[in-house]
């Protein structure tokens, strides 16, 4: 049993990753560090996890500390910019971190101060951090340390478009990119806006022209294509608390057959990706509370253009169930283990 | 005060139709035709409905017994196919006709071929009869005596577009239109798939690669562009009851600034229709059980696009309102008459 | 046309009253006063209602000023303490006062204390200030010049017990309610607790043992009783924007049609109270965006009791909307006027 | 590894019983049988499952098939009536038989009749067939082959109830009960009162005076009480999908903190039931996709009432989660096997 902990657990991915790992039939949970909730029991701030065993507690967020205990593998569920505090000392002192958030997903440094508006503090881990979606990544990236674990907007993006893009399926210009996402996508808030009467019955496309997520799509979809790709990229909130569902319009560049079994091949060894036959559209409710990508290609010949839908759980696949993945990758454990 | 009719108000919109006719200052509604809940008292049929005063019941929808009857006006919220059978004879009689079906909105009778599976009953009446968003619609139309009522998705499309392809500020190839809709769009159903465990947290896109409502779409914006257009449009169903909002992706070939002021411009004078300041995106909630439609209009300068988006309540601007709006400009009353 | 004025009107019911002022036909609403609102435009304050028409802007709440305007009929929207500070001056100044506060609810200082927990700034005015639910409401009120308009729970408490109180058909003692609420019930919130995320799926009960609603019930069923009624008043959260329905255990004193009978007869003239029919249960979306509350009455034999169930939509019959009818009731308009 | 099979696996709660046996750690799920979908694969009948491993296939329900086969515990996830069918010849098999359906929940035949309209089939099983909520079950249940695992209403009132009735901390009479189910308690629909559109925003009593499952918690109070127990209990829908919230009114009989602490005791050891601190009550939310129910007990002087409330998942606690923890009951394996 390998000792895990989590580092920022106290928002909503968080709080799914502290059952996932709490059930994971090879790890133990045995730290959860977090500034806001330091101090108080695992069931008291967090009622949802009431039923989990042992006398979990919240600890503060200390870098050194945490890099001097016995655990071996750390996630970090932490905003942008603060997350790169834990990972740089942690690392060093030999523990594995699984990293939730921006902070080590963008290989450019130019492109981090672009989105985040600030200097990544160390530029240089950059290129060398793999960026691991499990079913796309580059074989190797098991032998790192610090691992990026991407997020629900970008997976829902790449699951589809990049083995196209890789196969030449696809044209890599005019890809127009259209997601809607659940209110948990925003984590917990406090606002007005966000509140529970103003969001029910609302529809509303926000974070456009450009939205920190395109960047990192956009990065990412070049590996693929080969050659740099632009996307037109606008999301969406819907009226639900978890699914993410995205609908990409891309110039055919072969046969909706061809393409189709680029897709089935690319993704018939793995558990939670799944084509789903003609005239079936993925629907977010299927894939909620479940760590899988339901995905659809339709052809229109009279404009020319595949139609590609994907739907997953923003909280698992594009979130705590992705980076349970990445350690069930990373010590070679069924893919399976703790995400059923 | 003009009496007037409803013909199939036993949907979503003909129940809205109902109270928006109780409450207008000019008419009085005296007339409920439905197969399906004659003999039925409107207070026992629509529970919402018991505080209409008036002693209103459903008869039977006889196409000879209402042309014979004292009512001045009929709004037919009836299924394609079956609207004509009931328009003709009524027209003819001298009543005058708002149709809220699809039977009149397409001016192509291969058209209506294609997109409904079955010949038109009168196709020589398509071309004459005007297809009326009243802030789109040619002046003149008021002197129809047969006039169609566009629905939702249509309704939430042209209104962003047409105004921009008429001046040229947008190309009018390689449209792209993400619309997301409330179940209600569907109308009253008793399947498994609308069931509301089914529904709940659901998105799903749906009727791909071609909508009906695109065939519709493409030979408006045609009008508009003065050219054949294709556009690709993506519908959606989200966990809402009430709503579209529709996405656009358009090229510009004009300013933003040019652009939204030939919206600006277009719009003035008209109460239901609004341009957002930029920065600010429709709502569907916004527009939820009024007869508005929210606009907005943004630049990409990276990819060259405008993104359009616009949001309406789909049984009012998208349906019953839209017809009460065609009522009032028939009659040459206040635009908001029964509408606020 | 009566020149009509909202004083708080920034929150839910404030948006609502708006709207119902707006389409009134027989006043003019001429004045939004809404310290937190001054110097902006309707429209661009409250999106959803942007299609009405004028140049409506808020304005700061100065109660001097207010008095010396000219509008003859002030509706206060406020906070209960804060309402008085309005009521008194304005009623002063010989206009018409419906206070929609709690300020004026309660006819007894030490109960205001109790359940409010500061001293009523005018006591000497609450005997003499109607409380007017008008289908309950003893004649003379409309002689008043400031009047309390009830809230969402007592309304649907009362409407249902009132008639079969006074006429002997229950018993006063051991009666339980059960009470559901959507969330607009909470006012416009900005926290965690009322945010979209944690309020779906969300049901629990609050505010007990003794909820401040709970004292102004007793109060005026002791009235209809004529005896010092003690209730249990339990109130729920529910996941949905708009709406109460309340359960309420009675002892039956006479047979189940005897006391149908008294509520048929009670209620009988009256647009916007229904009694549904036997197996029938008030629904709260079949009265959402009415002034309409629906009651059933139900026997149960083995235990002795009346099961009452009764459903509104607190943002009308449970506010604004009863407010409405005060107003229509106060001139002597038909009840309906700008109700529908 | 212990073999088990789903008899009538299609409805919400045989969906998820097929998840809870996939992932539990000591046994695994071989056989899928429903009449309705014999012969289709599991990810393509149920496609939320489809990340299931295995290639497991729904078989049709045949009881002499099934008895014939390896499998070793079933499941049955029947209507009530059917359920019957396959127990018994199951259990005359050797199997050991877990009932989810109403078939054997009750002692008395006569009252059978009286609920569910037709003779028991085997009203000789009845009183010797264990009716177990394990934290309340009379120890040696687990001898038994035929388990009868209560549902959600009645798990709800119980849980909170039965500790208080046998150690006399509340009287037996009065008793009234207040729940609000989530519509996937209803099953999978396909009518228009389950639809979407007709149960969002809406909440309605139902089922009253009597419903089925006050005859089943009246039995059980009855043997808690050792008396006979008459209560009122008026169900509800909420507009939700998962979970259960109930609220009883019980007269006191000892202080609240000596009933506290006998709830308080008799939780100890059980790590599904949890008493929450004064002034914090039970959320659907904090419990929904757990095993766990929430309680409460506020006391007021004012009525000498306690409030008990419960909050459940009806799929899990309600249903499938309380099937598995009987399952691991019986085999004597860690409570929390599979239920995390």
């Amino acid at each position: 049993m390998i000792e895990t902990g989590i580092v920022g657990a106290s928002g909503y991915s968080g709080e799914v990753l502290v059952r996932l790992l709490a059930k994971h039939p090879r790890v133990r949970l045995t730290t959860l560090a977090a500034r806001s909730l330091a101090g108080r029991s695992l069931a008291e701030a967090m009622p949802s996890m009431a039923d989990i065993p042992g006398d979990l507690s919240f600890i503060g967020a200390d870098p050194a500390a945490l890099a001097a205990s016995s655990v071996e593998v750390f996630f970090l569920a932490l905003p942008h910019g603060v997350a790169s505090e834990f990972a740089l000392p942690l690392v060093e002192a030999g523990k594995v971190v699984i990293d939730l958030s921006a902070d080590f997903r963008l290989h450019d440094a130019a492109l981090y101060r672009e989105a985040y508006g600030a200097d990544h503090p160390a530029p240089e881990r950059l290129a060398s951090t793999p960026y691991v979606i499990p079913e796309l990544a580059a074989p190797g990236w098991e032998a790192a340390s610090l691992i990026a674990c991407p997020g629900c907007y970008p997976t829902s993006v790449q699951l589809p478009l990049v083995p196209l893009l890789r196969t030449g399926c696809i044209e890599s210009r005019d890809l127009v990119i259209n997601s809607v996402s659940g209110v948990s996508g925003a984590g917990r808030k406090a606002t007005e806006f966000y509140s529970y009467c103003e969001r029910e019955g609302s529809v509303t496309a926000y974070g456009i022209p450009r939205h920190r997520h395109a960047v990192e799509i956009e990065e990412q979809l070049g590996h693929a294509a080969k050659e740099a790709v632009t996307v037109q990229f606008v999301p969406h909130l819907v009226p639900m608390v978890r699914g993410i569902q995205t609908t990409i319009i891309a110039r055919a560049a072969v046969s909706a057959a061809e393409a189709r079994e680029v897709l089935r091949q690319h993704y018939t060894d793995t558990p939670f990706v799944r084509l789903l036959p003609a005239g079936k559209f993925p629907d977010t409710r299927a894939v909620a509370h479940t760590n899988r990508c339901d995905l659809s290609l339709t052809h229109d010949p009279r404009t020319g253009h595949f139609i590609l839908n994907s739907a997953i759980d923003n909280l698992l696949k594009g979130a705590s169930g992705q980076a349970i993945q990445i350690l069930n990758g990373k010590f070679g454990w069924p893919a399976t283990d703790g995400l059923l």
